[in-house]
């Protein structure tokens, strides 16, 4: 039997380790800080990767790669850059090793860098410093530009998914000729993370802006996502930055417009990363494991024989082949589980720990009714499906799941979305089951760092689609302009 | 007008730097030795990447992402593999930067780290580390797994995607239970891609196995594909290592046998990387630019509108859109190029340079009598076809340029691979146009190691289908068990 999993209400974290541990997605290595993506994890990932990748391309960008490793002079170009990024990094100095006479391995002192290189944080300024010479005139925009690459950010508490030293992700970055249009792509990409985020993860989030204080260093807006976790704690899922004419300026990008006349370029940069296997995990699974959205489970349906014989389970066999071809011709991933000497409730128990939306049960009763069992994941019903048509009973009921957890999720956040008018009950909200607390703010960074210094909450966003509403600052009584979402978060 | 590109005769290493550059594949960043793999050239790596990654996944490998930060210590575990890898690297040395007096950004030299870390210059050593957790017995035997990944190895020449001190590439690793079974991976591996080579790129390769002097820092044989580019050089264009228990007694990883009994477990390794972008362009290309395999094109069809006016534009594109989508529809990648202001002339010319492989020219004269005029991008050649079934007669001519730019790689490759019997005429053909040379070798390495020195060519490859014929070796005059496989190589 797989050791039993630590129940979510009992220790939220400790469920999470374990989860993905026993799940099989990730795991710590020896390198501090730095994950291995285990197989079923990746697989996860190449899914996502796999569908936003068709939506950058559908939207007009092109992938290309740029260099890992960054002059540590490039840094320096952009003033706020530098604060934000830069500091906690990995730094290449060297770039040999030797043997000393001790025959142990050393670093060569004469192999030193003249100048350092910084492993990416995030590719701005390497790319910035690549299109000066890609863009000339208005014709060479608009630049629409994407990466898929690893990242490195030096964090001294590292969680699996959510907070890495390295990383995978994406990274959007665009050159446009006009303001408008450099707004408008950071809010189309926005959308596009809010459409994956919804309609593939079935994790329902809210579109805001970030305020000052939580702004991309080097952006003028920064467009987010924001998702709430089970636990009530709220986790950025993407963001989208309007960089105006910010990297433009410090890497001297201009083109010559259609009057002829040079101007600087306007910028936008987007990205999302494994942090949303993290989020993914967070938004839907239970005390029995994963519980993954069919659009992204790498597998979808998995069937398990309930046999006593080899004769048997050939006769069961047969039939299944006639089933797994019968749902691949439909796209649907499907998994034949028939190892022998391991009973079926430990099969069911470990599919549901990987979290496979449909498992079908079938047995030599089953084949004679022409029917099969099949049980979902999500709620743990079970009913006996005729085989006549199945795969179109699967894919309707792969559609319904699909559905139902996006439903779930949203009646939950709902639940956990709270209008709060004072900061007794802010804080009483904090330290009961948390959630996003809607509430008034006087618009000041100081206000701001005061209540997380306070409180351990943050602005999440400003809600595009919020309440307008002006009101009176919960935490100083000054007068607000509007509601603003606040949370603890990951 | 497009640059005009240097003749491949007059200088092949200009021709080859500038057709990287004109055709928009490649550019050397600001950081020494890296390059920008553009667009264009991305494009190409993306079409090969899910080519090779169907490949592996059917033959039952699953993606995983190690860290690409690796201890110094890992390195020293395996003796021959630090001298072959760890020398040439980037060292982290560091973990954060800070603003000095100056407000200059420097390294802060309190964040130093114990133990330097290594760039990764390929993932044996942290990828066993990893494994010694997941294999306890032969039931978690063989463990197959690849991952996509960058890797840096400090070059001093760098030539864009054929040496660069970081390049993208894959490398499977696997765990086996037995020697034969091990043996078996590493050959199977290079039949993939000896495949992808022939069957995809459409460049012939030769299958050998390395001498102990080109074998891999690590292994007990390397299997290579070697191809021979339109300069008479050779460039090795991929390797499968059989590791046999190295890896696996330096990270002490043994599995339980089904006698229960421990046992190391066997290895192999394989990759391909970037690299393969620079064999495709000078496998194929001609003084007009890239000649691309319609199999690997990320443009198959380009299509050009010949018109004098607005209105007869317009009619063109009318014809156009449907002719689109019948080519979509049959899987057919397709450009219509409608820019104004543009001669055809230039965009033809523009078109060659990058390669797709099939140009449609289309003016109100084609329309009025049912035809579009085709050019074929490997041999120039234009003819008329009928725009009844246009999307059959386009895709049975796309597989008949694949076919052919085969053939031709084939015969080029076959006409240059000459059996030499003497020192002074193996010297002459080197300096001559090159080629593979077939020569017998006295077995030795000091010998391999002389000739190397003494003429820069290397042995390529024991060739695995090669003449057993024994002979003379052409240096020593000492006896030799058969022919090998010489030539200077990239």
């Amino acid at each position: 039997m797989a050791k039993a999993l630590t129940k979510k209400s009992e220790d939220y974290s400790l469920w999470y380790n374990e989860l993905v541990d026993l799940a099989g997605l990730a795991e710590h290595s020896e390198v501090r800080g730095c994950m291995v993506i285990k197989p079923y994890g990746y697989a996860i990932w190449e899914k996502m990767q796999s569908v936003l990748d068709s939506k950058f391309k559908e939207t007009g960008h092109q992938n290309a790669y740029f260099p890992m490793l960054i002059p540590k002079s490039f840094f320096s170009r952009e003033a706020s850059h530098v604060d934000g990024f830069a500091k906690e990094c990995a730094i290449v100095t060297h770039y040999r090793l030797k043997t000393n006479e001790k025959n142990e391995i050393i670093v060569d002192e004469d192999a030193k860098l003249e100048e350092e290189l910084i492993l990416r944080p995030t590719s701005e300024t390497i790319i910035w410093n690549t299109f000066k010479g890609w863009i000339e005139s208005y014709r060479d925009l608009p630049l629409l530009i994407n990466q898929w690459a690893n990242v490195v950010r030096w964090e001294m508490r590292t969680r699996l998914f959510l907070r890495t030293s390295e990383f995978l992700w994406q990274e959007g970055h665009t050159a446009h000729a006009t303001q408008k249009e450099a707004l408008e792509e950071a809010l189309k990409m926005q959308g596009v993370y809010a459409d994956f985020a919804e309609n593939w993860m079935a994790m329902p989030v809210v579109k805001g802006v970030k305020t000052a204080n939580e702004r991309f260093a080097g952006a003028l807006d920064t467009y987010t996502i924001e998702a709430l976790m089970q636990d009530g704690k709220a986790l950025q899922a993407g963001t989208s930055h309007n960089l105006g004419q910010n990297f433009a300026k410090a890497f001297d990008v201009k083109f010559t417009n259609k009057e002829g006349k040079q101007e600087y370029v306007w910028a936008t940069s987007w990205g999302v990363s494994t942090r949303l296997i993290g989020a993914l995990i967070m938004a839907h699974s239970d005390d029995d494991g994963l519980v993954l959205p069919p659009k992204l489970a790498p597998i979808q349906v998995v069937i398990v024989p309930v046999f006593r014989s080899e004769e048997e389970l050939k006769t069961i066999s047969d039939r299944v082949e006639k089933i797994q071809s019968e749902l691949k011709s439909l796209g649907i991933s499907v998994h034949y589980d028939h190892r022998e000497g391991i009973r079926p409730g430990f099969k069911y128990a470990e599919w549901e720990l990987k979290g496979v939306p449909v498992r079908l049960g079938i047995g030599s009763r089953d084949l004679e009714n022409n029917s099969v069992e099949v049980a979902r994941r999500d709620t743990k019903a079970k009913s006996i499906y005729s085989l006549d048509n199945l795969g179109e009973s699967i894919q309707n009921l792969l559609g319904e799941i699909q559905g139902q957890i996006f439903i779930k999720a949203l009646n939950y956040r709902d639940s956990k979305t709270i209008k709060v008018d004072s900061y007794d009950d802010f804080k009483k909200e904090l330290d009961g089951e948390g959630g996003f607390l809607s509430a008034h703010w006087d618009g000041t960074s100081e206000t701001e760092e005061l209540i997380k210094n306070e409180t351990k909450a943050t602005i999440r966003c400003i809600p595009m689609d919020g309440d307008m509403e002006p009101g009176i600052c919960i935490r100083t009584g000054k007068p607000s302009a509007r509601r603003v979402l606040f949370a603890r978060a990951y």
